[in-house]
């Protein structure tokens, strides 16, 4: 029987879990929160929830040498302890995180050992990767060459539960979300690069229509440039665009709380204050008297513009304490927006994955325009389909390497035929099918 | 004292008229309105009011017989009228408005009486092919090819005055604004021609930035692929795009109405009926309960998205009585729109006409973007932003056309430079000045 150790039991383990348990896998899931590992092992004769602190460099090694492949679900500052013990028992290794300068430094040791060290095999990354690669192979195989790739991705609301006016719940800390909405971004357009400012990130805003599913904000997700070389497309690519997809009205309000500070990691003092305490005191307007009208009129919009009634229906503009002495701006937007916007036990997510490409033919002198799209909705009081989408790549991944299926070695990502073929076939089992449609566009 | 005939004391007239009397002209306004022709005349020795019936056909004979030169305010249907009557008595004739397909026959005939019927010199059309074309002759005689062209026009509230949720106020009937609405559109993209049909067009939005002034949302104005021949842009243009301007969350809130049929023309029974009994009868929900949340759930948005918000603030869902036997949704929606989004006397409008080029230089192989930017504000208490813009072209076209120094003939746009580079010149000393931005690209 193979053994796979599966470093943290997070919000995403669960069906990677379940699914190598079904599939006849000896599976150790390491935590320092042992009873969410036992929980999601679900008392299942081949699984062993274990205790474990990283510090304990010791403890890791010995399970590592007991493996036969390790998996790492940790956050990805984590991954190089790990890879580096996998190198020195020579273990392969699977994670679902980007590739980091340190990893990517542990490539020709890890073929010189010949093993594989397979990240980015997740959703995003993952699937956005194998989904794009398998189109633009087949274009380059029918004679095509791309001219414009736009990717988008988002982790959103199932239609039926998104009743808040941010179109978006969280399932964990925000603080993790505010903060990329701080990133600059870089892409090129029509032969172009265009460098994003973070603070104008969601000014840079277009919408994007999904078929079936309705329109969707769409803005830069960090430097799309580098994909062009990660994906093998030619000079002949005039656009590349990896986008974030939010719900209609996102943008504006965090835009507007972006100009307001709300998004300042430097702590203020709180004693005792009230939001709208607090709030005035940011903003160096005078407390009491309406506060809503002043903040309007500092960001020149309208009382009744949607980021004022966000701001108010969130909380902001109230007595609520703010309940720290001392809390930075950041953090007590991140607070409220746990408290307002989270999902209900029964209410389900929703991952979308759309990718645009657009192709010439010299043959016939045409174009063809490629779409593929992924939506994937959470089941009530079941898995998320985020966690589906993020763990379930990773666990075919990982059946598919201990069956000796994937013939690359080092640091690689999935964007490879061996790999993406049985994976996305697999993944369209099980209900995550990115499906594809062609048109040949009008000149 | 040369003659002009001015057709028209409708809202922009009045800076036309104060412009030629001004300049020692001789002014005729013909009105149904006299008294408004006479306000704007203001007593002057040289301008006279006249109350004219266009029905009665031999009355304008005479009235246009005794002038230089004609200019025609009226709605666009009245120019062919007007037209064949400049023909006969072989005047000059200028208007604002589009060339229409009746008007463009004349043509050749025009030419044959060596007269001038210049047309679409007011703000869009006119300042927006003057500026336009400025900057394209300014291309061609450096070398340069235009390969892409945006042109992007709106009628706004200026920043201080743009006090409610929609961002936008009506000086008259929002009949014709919110029928707008519903207008198809089709432009070229990246070299594709994209068709965007009437109920899509509020989805097919982007945000555009005007240096200084913020961020607008834009759409799609009819048919722009028409511009390529009229501009005389060659086939290297991959992208020809014309689009209309507002303030952000303007389109979100229309589509959302479009999809509720608040801009459907058909009347229905709406006697003794409040607003949300009308309203509840138009989705087919029942009247009473909460009537907000079942629009919002019609919709498959929050019941605290900007729509909603915007449906509320309206009175839509209130007992404000209809106040008609039988009514469309356009009307009603156009009635209230008229109340609530209404300039108050001392407010002011704010025009903005906004250019985006980009060129490509064989020489030193390179790309340039030319940006022009307009930006134009109403005076508190005085003459609006738009009725300058508007007028006062054609003003300057009036004065260049009697003094002799217009060369064309037949039926005309303002994309010459004998025409444009004079009249730019001299609204620019009238505060209205189209500044221009050029930048080399990154490739």
């Amino acid at each position: 029987m193979q053994k796979v150790l599966v470093l943290g039991a997070g919000r995403v383990a669960s069906p990677l879990i379940r699914d190598l348990l079904d599939h006849g896998l000896d599976v150790t899931v390491t935590s320092l929160d042992v009873d969410a590992a036992a929980q999601m092992i679900g008392g299942h004769p081949h699984g062993h929830p274990v205790f474990l602190d990283l510090a304990e460099d010791g403890r890791l090694s010995q399970l590592v040498a007991a493996a036969d492949l390790v998996v790492s679900l940790l956050p990805y500052t984590f991954h190089p302890q790990v890879a580096k013990l996998c190198l020195e028992h020579r273990k392969h290794l699977v994670t679902a995180s980007y590739v980091s300068d340190e990893m990517a430094a542990m490539d020709a040791e890890a073929r010189a050992r010949d093993l594989l060290f397979l990240n980015e095999i997740g959703l995003d990354p993952g699937i956005d990767h194998m989904s794009a690669m398998k189109i633009i192979d087949g274009i380059k195989a029918a004679g095509g060459r791309i001219i414009h790739f736009r990717s988008y991705c988002g982790g959103l609301v199932a239609p039926e539960d998104n009743d808040n006016p941010f179109g978006y719940k969280f399932s964990w800390a925000p603080r993790g979300v505010l903060m990329a909405s701080l990133n600059p971004a870089s892409y090129r357009k029509d032969g172009h690069i265009v460098r994003v400012p973070g603070m104008d990130l969601f000014r840079d805003m277009h919408l994007v229509r999904v078929r079936g599913w309705g329109d969707f904000e769409a803005y830069p997700n960090r430097d799309s440039l580098k994909y062009q070389e990660i994906y093998g497309l030619g000079p002949e690519l005039e656009t590349i665009f990896r986008g974030t997809l939010r719900s209609v009205g996102w943008c504006d309000t965090m835009h507007n709380f972006r100009r307001l500070g709300l998004l300042d990691e430097k702590a203020r003092p709180a004693r005792g204050m009230t939001c709208a305490e607090y709030l005035s005191g940011l903003l160096e307007v005078p407390a009491g008297g309406d506060l809503r009208r002043a903040v309007a009129k500092k960001l020149g919009i309208s009382t009744d513009s949607l980021p004022l009634c966000n701001l108010e229906w969130l909380g902001l503009i109230s007595d609520r304490p703010v309940g720290h002495d001392d809390v930075s701006p950041l953090d007590l937007l991140g607070d409220i927006m746990l408290e307002k916007l989270v999902y209900g036990p029964h209410e389900k997510d929703m991952v979308v994955l759309y990718h645009v490409f657009k192709a010439r033919y010299e043959e016939g002198d045409r174009y063809e325009r490629t779409t593929s799209t992924l939506v994937a909705c959470g089941e009530a009081g079941g898995d998320s389909a985020m966690s589906r989408t993020v763990s379930l790549p990773a666990a075919i991944a990982v059946r598919l390497i201990l069956d000796g299926r994937i013939p690359q070695r080092g640091v690689v990502r999935p964007v490879h035929p061996e790999i993406y073929n049985p994976v996305l076939a697999e993944l369209a089992g099980m209900g995550i099918e990115c499906r594809e449609e062609t048109t040949t566009l009008e000149t």
